[in-house]
């Protein structure tokens, strides 16, 4: 068994992923586990003093212990840093949001301690605030960003693009991160489908159906896109009632519509604030769902400068912020 | 009591509205019940031959019975009419759409008759299909647009919003109704308070939050709002991050958000069309919804030809509508 540097998890709403990483953060070991933050193992607390936080506590705790005890019963004294929600309000312990803009490098400077047991310690990844205009926030994406951007050269600018249920598009200027946009793509489209009437038309195909997710992207940029994603979306129901969109083509079209609505308020954000207009693009994300913003970055013409999609971004970011912390000394 | 000119029906999903209508279209007696097509009272079918279709369609004879069999057992011979969702694929019987543009006065040209009984039609008034660029349709609004449409003078633009669960806008021009758009502003807004995140930090206040309304309002107009619905509606949570909007001002800010930005979707199709910047508005609705309708108007500027708000809409529409049909010779 090579040496254990450091234990990083990466701690969300749903899961749990715990890395062992060893010389220069290579992967040596890893797991999943259920234990999101709204979903931690319960602990009988009967025979306790009954206090809310005591026991969600010893569910951090219990989730804690099974994603990596094992490996610091073995290699004791090894430090453990964490990202995501594990650190929102919701949490183990608020690890507060830092504000933009900020250095890449700047990342680790302000991780959040908590005490698990004497000597030993979870550093938590603090998130990011957005003040300017509407307020924004991100919290585990900043962490991917480092991982993809140290091991980048030179100061070009670069737009780090996660999508997922939020989709997050990260300016990054002169190694600065600058911006960043939220876009809730994912979420309404779970919703859409879930529970409004277009949903009631639509039938799961095995196959994704990729020129109905194609003519879904094109919307945005036609003249009907003008009316904007509240009415554009009522045509995945009407296309079906005139014959031209069959029920197994309509989840795709839908998903490929919000995309296109997306990429083109992307598109049009960047033109008003001045920037290039097809930057240096990295995905990071589900393959499946890269491939379809790729797809859409395309159409859109933002790909002109390349597009490339990233791995282990978080398991390396994780290693890059305990650096910059000064955790590997 | 007064002389039965016409049984007129407001037959939609969740409810039928019955209305007994004298002389010149006035209301004798109306009354509501909860019988939509997707809600018909059940009938025991157990001594029947099992047949679906037929216990359906005893549902909807016994709710049409109970809206106005007695109203016809006193005044046999009454014509009957019907608007809305019971013309529908999933209705009593389907009344085809009709293809737009159509001359308001022609709505009544092409009823569907349903045989109820021996000598006991039921007329149904079609939806309207409009098949350029994203096939669009409505059902029930037509009626509504009639009967608004039918006390005006003049050949002037008339711009017809009917709010609600799904917003309809109808361009009237030269008495014929041109283009109409739809926006799912109502659905969307549900869902999104009762099944994304963003309802979970919301609370429901007593009294409306007209500030925060106003607030949302604006978004679309401002840069922020380049960056779209999928993107600004994040922010009903971010301002409650960082303290600028309180769990009780959620609702009615995401509410404003989602009313501008249908609003500023509207202005810019009409703007592309060519239409007038201000033309004559008509909305129709709740007066609720009418009320934030027109602050969204007056704030985006389409106010400036007047706005007014119709009552009783649909009892007139179904009134003109048998003239037209020549059911009141």
């Amino acid at each position: 068994m090579s040496t254990t540097r450091l234990i990083a998890l990466d701690w969300g709403t749903t899961s749990l992923r715990a890395y062992r990483l060893g010389d220069d953060g290579v992967v040596l070991d890893k797991r999943g586990l259920p234990w999101g933050i709204m979903n931690l193992p319960t602990i009988d607390t009967t025979v306790g003093d009954g206090n809310n936080n005591s026991s969600r506590d010893a569910g951090f705790v219990r989730a804690f212990d099974e994603a990596c005890g094992d490996w610091l019963r073995d290699a004791p004294g090894t430090p453990v840093i964490a990202a995501g929600m594990v650190g929102s309000a919701q949490g183990w312990r608020e690890a507060a949001y830092v504000d933009m803009p900020l250095a890449v490098a700047d990342v680790g400077k302000q991780l959040t301690r908590v005490e698990i047991a004497a000597g030993l310690v979870l550093h938590i990844v603090p998130g990011l605030l957005q003040r300017t205009g509407l307020p924004n926030v991100l919290r585990g994406e900043e962490t991917q960003v480092v991982g993809v951007l140290e091991s980048l050269e030179g100061d070009a600018e670069v737009l780090i693009g996660l999508p997922g249920t939020h989709s997050k598009w990260v300016r990054v200027q002169a190694r600065r991160m600058t911006h960043f946009d939220t876009f809730m793509t994912g979420e309404v489209y779970a919703v859409l489908s879930q529970h409004t009437i277009l949903g009631r038309t639509m039938e799961r195909g095995d196959e994704p159906d990729n020129a109905a997710f194609e003519r879904g992207l094109r919307v945005a940029q036609t003249e009907e896109g003008r009316a904007g994603v509240l009415s554009n979306i009522f045509s995945s129901r009407t296309l079906s009632l005139v014959g031209e969109l069959s029920p197994r083509s309509q989840p795709d079209y839908l998903s490929g519509l919000l995309i296109g609505h997306e990429i083109a308020a992307l598109k049009s954000t960047r033109e008003a604030a001045g920037c290039a207009p097809s930057p240096h693009i990295i995905l990071i994300g589900d393959d499946k769902l890269c491939a379809r913003y790729q797809a859409a970055l395309n159409l859109y013409g933002l790909n002109l400068n390349g597009i490339d999609i990233a791995a282990q971004a978080t398991e390396t970011g994780l290693w890059k912020i305990a650096l910059q912390a000064g955790l590997l000394s």
